[in-house]
């Protein structure tokens, strides 16, 4: 399926100035061709948003070395959109996003730029993986996750995945012979508890910002949120088909709505 | 499950002065007791995004009569969130989104304010639905989409669903009497190629604006698409669980890491 030297696009949604980028292109440098588009400031939190009430910026930068970079001012979606259409003109063997600076397991997933830059790369039919270390400093070790993102990448350009699916990759802050390998899981079923800090400003006007606390009510052996706490590498396997197909019997038979 | 008088959240991505919006607090109005947190200006194609390095403004409005308002400066999930924790203070028995300006059948679920803010509510453990309305136009006629809206709401409140599901709701724009009635469906296998129109500014810069033509392959007579095409409103069952649990077993037994 992959050729010799893939065209791998790397992406992620901290910036193209981001640690975890850097991490990210040294070691998918030693794969394939490597081209990074990525977004020109932090992107966190931003999901699966578009840009479709505003222009888009793509500007050619210059930080990693000989390999081809461009910034962009949109979302990390866009970054994979402007990417297959205007800087490769063909779909890459393998599309990476991260390192993140921070988990994106259990429902972190659904706000994470980083997977939602994977997953529009699979919506287009490119072999994805999101990778997010759990340490959010800017001077995180990222040598236990460049060591298992080379397995993982490896692995999905020579044995691939079913159709429609992509990874969601979480690796525990820790030392490379510290984690104890990779375990292949399903999404926790945890969340946040929101609490909105409340302030007032120096004109006397109120204002929030977003706090909360992460809660995993899910104590399955099966999960991402087990395998990180026991020292593995979480892989999940993610769809973008969002359908509750039980839901669809139950509603047949409950619900009154021969309209 | 319903109390006689329940407490219906109703948030949109359009904004607070969206038709779409008046239209189903009109409907949700004769449902129960209404409370409206909705963006203050417009957020469509803000998927999942959450505002984690900005503060947010909430302000009370009085634009729909006697019934509460509030506009929020962040996106469609940021509005649920500040009404749980800082309106409602507790869950309310039902979350709508929309009467969304524009169709979010098939993919662009991913992409949908509308859908998400419904999406983050079903996180909370609130029954929530997202509506669309198959018409971008801005005095599009809301009628036949306010008479389905109150009878899938109603159900919901009876009936229920089952744990962690929520529905993605989308309306023909037919006059309700030509609508044949409600079809439950999967999401279609749809997608949007893109295509980036290239332009110049003032100053010589180049600039990209998104476009793109959306593309269904799926030719299934089970899936929202299709019930769209044939005069149904579309009734998609949605799970946020995004774990493709088909390719765990394909993981574990085609992939060498044993690492």
């Amino acid at each position: 399926m992959a050729t010799d030297n893939p065209l791998i696009l790397v992406t992620n949604d901290d910036g193209v100035s981001a640690p975890g980028l850097k991490a990210l292109v040294e070691v998918m440098s030693e794969i394939g061709q490597v081209v990074v588009v990525a977004p020109d400031g932090p992107q966190s939190g931003m999901g699966h948003a578009i840009t479709i009430n505003n222009l888009l910026r793509l500007e050619k930068v210059k930080v990693f070395g000989s390999v081809e970079g461009y910034q962009c001012s949109g979302t990390p979606v866009d970054c994979v959109k402007l990417a297959v259409d205007k800087i490769l003109h063909r779909r890459p063997d393998l599309c990476v996003s991260g390192i993140n600076h921070g988990a994106n397991s259990s429902i972190n997933i659904l706000y994470s730029g980083t997977m939602s830059a994977a997953t529009e790369a699979a919506i287009e039919g490119i072999p994805a993986i999101g990778f997010s270390l759990c340490d959010y400093h800017f001077d995180a070790d990222f040598s236990g996750a460049q060591k298992y993102a080379s397995i993982i990448a490896k692995n999905l350009l020579k044995d691939g995945l079913p159709e429609s699916t992509l990874l969601n990759v979480n690796i525990p802050p820790l030392n490379p012979d510290e984690i104890k390998g990779i375990r292949i899981c399903r999404q926790a079923r945890a969340k946040w508890v929101e609490e909105f800090s409340e302030r007032t400003d120096p004109r006397g006007k109120k204002y929030y910002w977003l706090t909360g606390e992460f809660v995993n009510h899910d104590h399955g052996e099966d999960t991402d949120e087990w395998a990180l706490k026991n020292d593995y590498v979480s892989v999940v396997p993610v769809q973008f088909d969002m359908t509750a197909y039980h839901a669809i019997n139950y509603i047949n038979e409950k619900w009154d709505i021969d309209a």
